[in-house]
């Protein structure tokens, strides 16, 4: 039932080449898409190239590609020059969480690309519905939202703003299995999107849990990491319901949901890290303090986890598992 | 600051040999204990020698042993005289949630044990402090609550009821460690314990999500798969806050915990699923739908994935982040 793309010939626009960015071009790259990357200041236009070239040597790390990450390059055009992304059908943006910046970003794609273009936003901050006002033709804007590294990860959130048409998001939808996706398709512009709200409302009851002093915050940390840890890359919710067999769910939903935290408080130990500007791994000061050096032991760690994860992942996605995958 | 435990001197008590009695028993054969198993059923008694073999034939395929399966049934004793439990120092209880049936099995323990013996429940269903009555020394009464399959899961918990002495449930937290695990300590008899209180809550996020249509149910299983997938194995929760920066946190908690599912009802899909008594793979009807023969496949998945899973999440709690393993 899927549309066919030929990637080869579908030119792709990115606006914003910070990280993520950056990453998302990666991973257009190694999809097959020409891609043409917008680079809003002075800072991004002089790093991009670089920045690209470092995560293609990533994917080439990781297996994700054959061919030299060299042979890629050839279907980048980085650029200062909006007016380049006239040949996209998609562009999709990613610059900092400010309207107002956004805004000026929006019109500059809208006065470079055709009315049949796709704009896309990568924000996870700003309702969707508020950002396609601010672009000519808002039927065909959505949310394209990422996770990173773009290149490496198997998520990615379609959303649907108020006046975003159907078709349009299911032609991401479909386009995004060529970039190697497990896509999710999000019909309302909720607040917080799938992701947020599903992870946010585990957040309420772990904090929930720290401030009731239950259990020490290390294990806590634990609790979720070896239990849901250990099924949740080869199942989603609903599957492991069916999987362990449904029988108890019914009563012990009618036991625990009255229990359950229902705060529209910022947890006070959050409430702190905000006041002292603690910013984890990145400045040594968060939840669990580091050391000298443990922050890069993290983000190495992360990085060859997130290559083996996929990898395991997807061996349970094809094959026997192939089933799944087709709803 | 761990007490030393010498296990092979360490006498332990298993009473119900199910499915997850004999996975236990697995568990703590493996980890060096001589174990005392109690079948208090008939069919119990005449499954478990076979079950138990073809339990550590799974450990020696998933190499968490190095010697042969055979000779760690030299140091397992299966009976049905409870009074063998008397060299025990721990006795586990697992048999099926029901409090009159667990109430009975403890009047045979304590008639067996010493007066220093612990004894622990497997239960996820009863509150410890409930069931801590009904034996005669509740300052050694415990939650020791395993994950299937017990002896390739990294995780346990230990939930102390209302009269627990702390140093008891120290020291099996402490024993705990030397089975593999990574286990969590709940001081307080909360209902749901830790784990099932932090997936209840995530649970009655994605049923809002669900009935509210904001995405198919395809879509929303994938979405926690994909993302939180992707990092829950290597990370617990509060240390991903800490890895992203916590930047965000504080501002998002404020726009989001106001807006997530605050229900303390069973979930529409849910009441039908208990209605037409759905078992999921189990008997082929659930949240999904199952061919003939895809349960199997489903099973057979899950045996290798959570074998690889261990051994990957093993691979970072070991060397390089060994750090964090240390409180």
């Amino acid at each position: 039932m899927k549309e066919l793309f030929n990637v080869e010939d579908i030119h792709v626009g990115v606006v914003g080449l910070g990280l993520m960015g950056s990453s998302i071009v990666a991973a257009l790259l190694i999809a097959g898409h020409p891609v043409v990357a917008i680079a809003p200041t002075d800072t991004d236009a002089s790093e991009a190239d670089l920045r690209i070239s470092h995560q293609l040597d990533l994917c080439s790390h990781a297996h994700l590609i054959d061919k030299l990450p060299v042979s890629y390059l050839e279907h980048l055009t980085i650029s200062q020059d909006y007016d380049l992304l006239g040949a996209c059908s998609v562009v999709i943006e990613c610059v900092i969480e400010k309207i107002e910046i956004k805004t000026e970003v929006y019109q500059k794609i809208t006065a470079a690309v055709s009315s049949k273009t796709i704009i896309g936003s990568n924000t996870s901050a700003i309702p969707i519905s508020v950002l396609q006002e601010k672009v000519l033709h808002p039927e065909r804007f959505m949310g394209i939202h990422w996770a990173e590294p773009a290149f490496m990860t198997r998520f990615l959130e379609i959303t649907c703003g108020r006046l975003t048409a159907s078709e349009h998001a299911d032609r991401i939808f479909n386009l995004a299995h060529q970039w190697g996706k497990e896509p999710t398709l999000l019909k309302k512009d909720i607040r917080g999107f799938i992701t947020n709200r599903l992870m946010y409302a585990v957040y309420r009851e772990i904090f929930h849990l720290l401030e009731n002093e239950t259990a020490s915050q290390e294990d806590l940390d634990k609790a979720f990491r070896y239990d849901a840890g250990s099924w949740m890359t080869l199942m989603g919710l609903f599957r492991r319901m069916d999987y362990t067999g449904l029988a108890d769910y019914g009563t012990i939903i009618d036991n625990l949901f009255p229990q359950l935290s229902n705060s529209e408080n910022v947890p006070v130990k959050m409430q702190e890290m905000v006041r002292t500007t603690a910013r984890g791994i990145h400045n040594g000061r968060g939840l669990f303090s580091y050391k000298n050096g443990e922050s890069n032991e993290w983000d190495e760690a992360f990085a060859n986890f997130n290559m083996e994860i996929r990898q395991l992942a997807s061996e349970y996605s094809a094959g026997k598992m192939n089933d799944y995958l087709k709803p």
